[in-house]
């Protein structure tokens, strides 16, 4: 706990302070549009921010990682609760708080279980086009209020809202691009430029709300956030039984999801950093600490973001007294009179949520999955149609479940090669790629796989049908060079293999075994039953079953076969 | 289809033959008996056997597959309808015939789109562990009707049912164990011997049926199967439109394991003969045209049972004809006049079901797993816990979860070995395992396992913790020898390892990259953006890179380092 703070050194201090000033000036909208995405009034995202933060200082491992409101998690939020209560309702501000209850909790138990590992559930591709499906989701949610009316055919457009929205969503479109090279043309340091593109949002938050001041836009039927309370939010945990049970299954998968999305981004930061090390499970209980903290102060589920925790690294975040530092001028900011927040106009929020989600919109985990392998660029669109058709509750577990299915379907195409000698020497290559000769009665093959229960019916298949394509073996060598593990399903398939064969009068041999794998085949009964040997390496195989064979028919095995 | 008929055999036939009436013989005490176990009115489970495996033997491709009814698939059967009907009502047969229905479409879907490597999902552990479960809870449901009446403090005993039952049962398992011996000590072949101890049960219920009728047992409240109906069932499937959604999602899990309990089963069997070819999709759609067979004739789901095709195969079935056989004697006995079936005593049948489940309590799968890998021995139990605790569906679904978090937990601890080089030769040995010499600034990885998205994680944070471990390291060679697959999400993790060595002034290297990865790797990014070299050999890396070093610091290099 604080294990950064003891050794702090000095030198890290204005590092930390300009970067919890340029986060905390990035989360005040974003904080407020997250709510916003989560049905919530803006003022609770400011709320989720303070608390949260410390805590995950208190119990977290990543120096850099910012946590605080993210767009998927409020996405969730969202659609958990809307069949529940009706956003702006008391009672919806209460679900929200209980479900980042136990949300927190179900983190908090998986960091003491230190079931951490769990988190590897998702392939990347699966993962980027979950991101992809719930960034259009987000953003067409968004549309609605951006032009501050339904959209629907016959629909009367509201002017002032119409030209904040799409002026705000311009403005911040054009920061995006040009802002960064602007700066750095105006010869500000490069990353001082980056950093400083990042403040476009609250440039344009401030810009938008003199504009409702002057031109008196609330008149005219803009939307605003509304007031928010002057002070510190309180302890606030009101119960409401009847819902528990709804919220278990939901807070589960956001509980997932919060986890995979802050060791996601925090993983990217530590390999930008080098030699940080990352704790899983000691992350679970830092998200989960976060999550109760956000909930006994009135918040919401939240999460690390990789964006905002990018922007804090960039700014100089040495260590997570920055986030501190973010917490405690947004507690300041709650402190000081607040009533200027309430003109901050919600098209100019929905603006920066849809900027926000459309840097998510990133195609090139697609295009490189799809030249590199098919079937996780397939997966991948699954995904995102899952979350755009079914949802993005059922869109987690569609991942979960594409990601499995992709690897048990490639398990299920196991490669097994036919291995011949390379002539005069001692090395053995798979014949198809290579000229290598074989010997009738000796099938040399090797495994180029772990055997587990994915693929162990499968292998067993194919060492069937090579033994139907070369009739008249009677020495079958497994070379296990490539396996690098047996699962107890696999060791059954090859009982079931020796068996057999035993019955059909062909010996089974091992070769090349790994030494991990033997030392855990030495606690089975296969070696005791297996009818053939096992040898140290094919040539030491080869030089002995060709020449005992060699003994009965002289004259085929003095003649090598060639490839077949 | 009918592919075995067209070469069949003349020399087939007498084994086909008695394999046929051996295994009607069975099959008549057994379908009874399983369709008692789904809830359904004894008669149905021969109904249940009649057309399903004529439809296999069209489309299946298992030589010596018995299908019919089967105990798990028909506690499925009653754990899905229990809270829609109740057992014995019009509504409750319609209901079972509606979900042989839809599992039989699920399985023919499936087998078209081909995609039976689904199959693949479980464990064998897990499966084990699923069956036990499965076991307990069906014995445990026919003790009541064993001993004809309820299990409670107080009950008052109905003792012609329980010396009934329980003479029963003791007869039966006396036959399982003495009744084989027995005949081979009368000098019966061994083989016969075992078919002949197969048909305890018939002789059992026959015996039963006498004393039913000397002794008047019914009058006395012994309960019976009641009238079975004379002649063929017809197509019958009344529908009621307001169930089949909820028969959906049990049907998908009756299918799946009607799969795989029917697969796990034929390529036992297969593996006995030898040089058979079971193509899973195709057994897909054999299984399926006999649900929807099953479901035509007002049967409920069935599937392919192991105990009672290896005694189908032990009695000599050659080919499916077999399977004919035993279809068109089990017809002819419905044919027949059917008065003598209303007397089988249910007590009788509920032993042969619980001797039937005995067999299936096998602890073997769990002693072996337990030394072998504790892992899938904790999963097979959790399994077995499932089933008892949250109910056969569920159970199913636990299963598949299990299988996949041990396979999960497995690639979070991948096993990374440091090379160094055995003195005086080209071969590179783990550091811990062999007294290898290394070099300083040179660290070569060898990583044993393929690389997905399981473990893409796990490994860059093992390779940072080296990198630490081994400070000063300019060149990191990954020995890719053990390597058979990357996926997309390795690949990029491979990817942010490079840029992160590239920001500490690391090269990164590959070594011994396997042909198919090489392939694959040519068709990405990675080795364009590689900043170091790819190696034939880690001897050739070794021998360049200790090399070029030696440049910069020769005496480093000239003096090895020796066991760290």
């Amino acid at each position: 706990m604080l294990e950064w703070l003891r050794p702090y050194r000095r030198a890290a201090l204005p590092g930390d302070i300009s970067a919890g000033i340029v986060v905390a000036m990035m989360m005040i909208p974003q904080g407020m549009a997250y709510a916003l995405v989560a049905g919530l009034p803006p003022a609770v995202g400011i709320y989720a921010s303070i608390i949260p933060p410390l805590l995950y200082a208190l119990f977290g491992t990543s120096t850099t990682q910012s946590v605080g409101p993210m767009a998927i998690i409020s996405l969730m939020t969202a659609s958990t609760l809307a069949p529940l209560a009706t956003p702006g309702t008391a009672l919806y501000g209460v679900l929200a708080a209980q479900l980042a209850l136990l949300s927190g909790l179900v983190l908090l138990l998986c960091g003491l279980l230190r079931i951490g590992f769990l988190a590897n559930f998702f392939s990347r591709p699966v993962m980027s086009g979950f991101t992809i499906g719930s960034a259009i989701v987000i953003a067409w949610g968004q549309l609605r209020t951006l032009i501050g009316g339904p959209i629907e055919l016959g629909m009367r457009p509201h002017w002032p809202s119409i030209l904040l929205g799409v002026g705000s969503l311009v403005l911040l479109l054009a920061a995006r691009s040009h802002l960064a090279p602007l700066l750095r043309r105006l010869r500000v340091p490069a990353a001082a430029a980056d950093v400083g593109s990042k403040l476009a949002p609250i440039a344009v938050v401030l810009g938008a709300m003199a504009l409702v001041q002057q031109l008196g836009l609330v008149q005219m039927g803009v939307a605003t956030t509304g007031a928010v309370p002057t002070g510190l939010p309180g302890l606030n945990l009101a119960t409401s039984s009847q819902h528990w049970q709804a919220l278990l299954q939901p807070a589960l998968l956001i509980g997932f999801m919060v986890f995979l999305i802050s060791m996601s981004g925090a993983q990217a930061l530590a390999l930008k950093r080098g030699g940080e090390k990352l704790v899983s499970n000691r992350e679970l209980v830092g998200l989960g600490a976060a999550n109760i903290g956000s909930a006994l102060t009135g918040g919401f589920p939240v999460t690390g973001s990789l964006s905002r925790s990018a922007v804090n690294f960039a700014a100089g975040a040495n260590t997570q007294l920055a986030s501190m530092i973010t917490a405690g001028l947004l507690a300041l900011a709650l402190v000081l009179p607040t009533g200027w927040l309430a003109l901050l106009p919600l098209p100019t929020l929905a603006a920066t949520i849809i900027v926000a989600v459309l840097g998510m919109l990133d195609l090139s985990t697609l295009r490189t999955a799809w030249h590199y392998d098919r079937a996780d660029a397939l997966a991948l669109l699954a995904t995102a149609g899952g979350v755009l058709l079914l949802g993005v509750e059922a869109g987690v577990l569609v991942g979960v479940a594409l990601s499995m299915v992709v690897l048990i379907w490639r398990a299920s195409r196991p490669h097994i090669a036919v291995l011949g000698r390379i002539h005069g020497t001692e090395h053995f290559r798979n014949v198809e790629r290579y000229s290598a000769e074989t010997t009738p009665g000796l099938l040399m093959l090797r495994v180029d796989a772990g055997l587990f229960f994915g693929n162990v019916d499968a292998v067993n298949e194919r060492i069937d049908e090579e033994l139907v394509a070369h009739a008249g073996t009677r020495h079958l060598v497994l070379v296990l060079s490539a396996v690098n593990a047996i699962d107890t399903s696999a060791l059954f398939g090859l009982e079931e293999l020796n068996s057999s064969l035993n019955r059909r009068g062909v010996l089974m041999h091992l070769a090349e075994v790994k030494g991990p794998v033997m030392d855990r085949l030495k606690e089975s009964d296969l070696l005791g039953k297996l009818n053939g040997q096992v040898f140290l390496s094919a040539a030491i195989a080869w030089d002995q079953l060709a020449g005992s064979r060699a003994a009965g028919t002289p004259a085929a095995a003095a003649q090598p076969a060639g490839k077949p």
